[in-house]
């Protein structure tokens, strides 16, 4: 277990009124106890409580036993697993981990009507908002290898290409460089397709004219990039080049915004007056940017309703972007950290 | 909308006494409106009455609109998506369906304390559990292709090659025969890593007389595959043939176990008593089977509890194996679909 964060889990749980919590997020179990497991559909949990106490309940398939200090309850596939978990509970309020499906929440409750869960992430959410200092190094090494391997599809576009086959590529170039994988499915997204912020990269293949977006991150010791660049293929019309400085410009603005004390929807406002002020406010339907960690998507937004204050060791993405329907997208995306008197970019190396 | 589905889920709804679920997981909202959306952490949720009811809410970026029949309620990233969703749940009971994160189902039942969230996913578990004819067919098809990925990367086995390059292998080939992905992220054990059924793939080395797992599965049209075969690197000791042949010939017994009416716990059995009788019983430990279709690992099982009729149109996985820890482990893995009277197995091709 890493007793300085529990230090920091514990506290925030006290000044939360929690006195007990569920841990179920794989991250958020790594991040207390060193052990990464994927529970899929089976049960994994850390019973937390106020004083520091810890109890993790696990499938005996996960393989757990003797990887950690902390104590350990398995239990088997014939099992009934909310069974062995809900003896153990305090009566009263219990704090639940915000990604742990449904069924097992509402299995407890049947089990143990004495129990009220209420949100329990909080406590974890405000510790892995301020990265430590190894933390903040695996994140530096994550984007520069991030950005390493961006480049290199970036020069490996050629006409007919698909968006599949970059996408592919860049997964196998993350490998090759010893990411243990993409952090996302990578967004590769050819002309008109680009105007959907989410498309599915598919069979589309490039052609002369194109704007590309590229929509990247992988995993290093597990700690997430991300990162999106936007490059035209070929000759570019006078609107492409506009759009895409505007963006550029709304990004440069959004980071220029970065500093302690600065409360996020201010960061937002920054990037998106930009955007909004060249006239394209309405082609920019997204949040400006969200933290990322060991999770991809973390605690805090970074939209116009977000009310956390930039603080030294956050970390969170930059990313507007203008969509055209029917014509193209740009988006330009980097990663903020937050530094005692501004701030560093990890993905400009 | 898929008014067939429709019914079989209306009709399971009103046999469980449901007057409304929410429908959340990104299959289950697939198969009753044909539209596929990754939410991620965003909300996306399908409420169902059982008169037949539908509306669904989704964030604008999803771009869903237009696609599809079905009433749709978009909201923004920055609108508090529960204050859309919750004004419109009917009081009572609410079924929840059984993915959906736990702090949705929370936030929910703050917002309205007169609604009380109880499972919900049975009567969407119940339709999709027997395939029709169109799901078959995709089913078919995308076994095929894993059976012909699988192939080739069990030739491409090479002395110093890695776990991580036959996993990576397996993913470019998949891509490459049209399917959309692998349906999980390939097992690829070498050696005494294959004692560990869920060991995660890595730089491990191929050297003679290594026994390998390859459980893998694929997307075709969304629809899963899941196979394992299990092969000797060069010269294999007596205790190596011997296992292998006793999880084969459970696999085999557990198929044979395959027809209408059968409990599913008795094919478990069937397989079981197989590797029991032969004094390996507990290195056989976990459940022999699940559920497959849209998702990798559906409803139900086939542990030792299950009390699952086999009826014709269901489908999943046939899998015993032997661990043997510090030396090597074996699995053998077979979908199986039932039919009228008996199983076609999907992996045979």
């Amino acid at each position: 277990m890493n007793t300085s964060r529990l230090e920091k889990v514990t506290q925030n749980m006290r000044a939360q009124g929690l006195s007990q919590i569920l841990v179920t997020g794989t991250a958020n179990v790594y991040y207390l106890t060193g052990l990464w497991c994927e529970p899929f559909e089976r049960m994994l949990a850390l019973h937390v409580t106020a004083d520091g106490g810890m109890k993790l309940y696990a499938n005996r398939l996960f393989a757990l036993k003797g990887l950690s200090d902390v104590p350990l309850i398995e239990y088997d596939d014939t099992d009934d697993c909310i069974s062995v978990l809900a003896p153990d509970m305090l009566p009263g309020e219990l704090g639940i981990d915000k990604t742990w499906p449904s069924h097992f929440t509402i299995r407890l409750m049947q089990a143990r009507p004495d129990i009220r869960p209420v949100l329990g992430s909080r406590p974890l959410d405000d510790a892995r908002l301020i990265k430590d200092a190894e933390e903040m190094e695996l994140m530096r090494i994550s984007s520069r290898m991030n950005v390493e391997v961006c480049t290199r599809i970036g020069e490996a576009l050629k006409e007919g290409c698909t968006e599949k086959e970059i996408q592919s590529l860049y997964n196998q170039l993350a490998l090759e460089l010893g990411a243990s994988g993409p952090s996302f499915t990578p967004l590769i997204c050819f002309g008109p397709n680009g105007a959907q912020p989410h498309h599915d990269s598919d069979g589309t293949r490039l052609k002369a004219g194109d704007t590309v977006i590229m929509d990247v991150g992988l995993l290093w010791k597990h700690y997430c990039s991300d990162m999106t660049r936007t490059v035209h293929f070929g000759d570019v019309t006078d609107e492409q080049k506009k759009v895409h400085d505007i963006v550029t410009a709304a990004n440069r603005a959004g980071i220029a915004a970065c500093r302690p004390g600065v409360k996020l929807k201010d960061i937002d406002r920054a990037a998106r007056k930009v955007i909004e002020d060249a006239g394209y406010g309405p082609c920019f339907n997204h949040r400006t940017g969200h933290g990322i960690g060991l999770d991809e998507h973390e605690f805090p937004d970074c939209s116009a309703v977000s009310e956390a204050v930039a603080t030294p060791g956050m970390i969170f993405s930059v990313e507007p972007g203008i969509y055209l329907p029917g014509k193209f997208g740009v988006r330009v995306e980097d990663l903020v950290a937050i530094t005692e008197d501004g701030c560093e970019v990890l993905t400009w190396v």
